[in-house]
């Protein structure tokens, strides 16, 4: 069975009879449909997290390439069990689910409790990186490098993953070196643009974000639950290539850097559909869609 | 009892210890609590929804200067009871959620099915409008009017609201005239603005946003739930004026054309507290706070 996950949701009809209508142009399922299967990708199983909640599974992609130290951390918390038993506890409206492991006795194996902050990277020997056409507003310039969305600056040489519906950081204290993978947090609301460069981003959610966006709020300080009873539990987060063959997903992304993500953006830039009136012919890079398929029996 | 609700959340630490850390700058809260009162508006009952579910209230302010036509149609069905009993039926992630009135016999009162779009308005005697002064990626100039967030085309002479999180607007379908209030929506996620100027926005939710975004996600097409054992039930929506006196509460928004906000914004684009390394210096007309406070007993 193949099920396809287009995750920044953008499938618009806002009525219900509006789904059968007739589509003038390719749609979305369409471009993707028709894509070569170079255009797509394995996630590396290595670099993959399964979040198991009660609800379900949450699966994360690691970014070795913009966060190495903190993804290989992560990578160690997991195979240490670090997070098993954890919970999320924290859940701000229109911003972040947080969670991590209230047993501050638990071993963080051969992890590091903090790291080096790695809010931005140079350009050299940095992941190809497809520029969007349209202005941004916090950035120079804006896109996407192996399949996460992304900043440049051409004058400081730096490039950073930005902070959009999904992405999933490294919580931190004042210091900027106080953070390192044991807090991680999730993006549940508009973009948070403000905290580009000022924390850790390690990844994103590759699928089952609702499971994190839709939990009852927090109604302590910044969102956090008063009673660890309003916690939701995190039974386990493992390494994919840490489960047995037969119990690891086969999930494949777009490429960022294909023909068939250019045709994505082009068909999300300029809608053209029967229900579009006026195409924006803009596109924010948090609004752009970055589709990923499961192969294989979904996350139960 | 005073409360204060920063609506579109902005508190940014994302780690439980930082929460006491000093602040070197003016902080938001301290710019509300040294705000003069008449940088505040009382929010006009006679353009306010509550809208009530089994959870507690949604608060929402209709936007007359905007969509005259659409408002004054949803004071009549509100007032015609033509919600109550009806359901929230659609729960898409990062998008919207959106309800209507199963009950196909039921009676509009004397209000319209559809009504002719209000997409935009000109901007002869278009409501104030404070810009911001950061680049948009989808439109000429952003900013506030009215307390709503909106944008601008100087070429076209045209203005209209923007598609934030918690902005209500007409479902329709894929005829530009075949929405009217009776099928509302309101955004849960990443500002969906390719649907700016495609459908008639016709207020913000004041309050209780997370009642709206916290449900479960639907799992049929575009999000809308399977089964009606799904929907949450809207026990009522009623026009606040129509409650009796004892049962309005009293609700300020700050305005948007003040020094206090001015003051806001300021504080929202350059963060200069314990925690931010890199202040943005730029501001997305949806990251803005738009501080709304109730005076007396809050919503249940």
């Amino acid at each position: 069975m193949l099920r396809l996950h287009a995750i920044a949701a953008a499938v618009t009809v806002l009525a219900a009879s509006a789904a059968a209508a007739p589509a003038p142009a390719p749609s979305l399922a369409e471009i993707l449909a028709a894509s070569p299967a170079s255009d797509w990708r394995t996630v590396d199983p290595t670099r993959t997290l399964y979040v198991e909640l009660p609800a379900g599974r949450v699966i994360i992609e690691l970014a070795p390439g913009f966060a190495p130290k903190h993804a290989a951390n992560i990578e160690k918390l997991a195979q240490a069990g670090y997070f098993d038993g954890g919970a999320i506890v924290r859940e701000q409206d229109n911003y972040v689910a947080q969670w991590s492991q209230p047993d501050e006795k638990r071993s963080l194996g051969g992890a590091e409790k903090t790291l080096k902050a790695e809010f931005t990277r140079g350009l050299d020997g940095a992941p190809p990186f497809t520029p969007l056409p349209d202005p941004d507003t916090y950035a120079p310039q804006t896109g996407f490098s192996d399949g996460f969305p992304a900043a440049r600056d051409p004058a400081t040489r730096r490039a950073w993953l930005v902070h959009c519906y999904g992405m999933v950081g490294a919580g931190r204290d004042n210091d900027a070196d106080s953070g390192g993978g044991t807090e991680l947090y999730a993006v549940i609301g508009q973009a948070p643009r403000q905290l580009d460069r000022n924390v850790t981003l390690v990844g994103r959610v590759l699928s089952g974000i609702d499971l994190l966006s839709s939990l009852p709020r927090g109604h302590g300080d910044l969102g956090f639950y008063e009673t660890p009873a309003e916690r939701t539990t995190i039974r386990s987060i493992k390494l994919a290539s840490d489960l047995p063959p037969g119990q690891q997903l086969h999930i494949e992304a777009l490429r960022t850097d294909s023909a068939t993500f250019a045709a994505v953006v082009r068909n999300r830039r300029f809608r053209h559909d029967a229900w579009y009136k006026v195409p924006a012919g803009r596109i924010d890079v948090c609004n752009a869609t970055l589709p990923v398929r499961i192969v294989g029996k979904p996350a139960s």
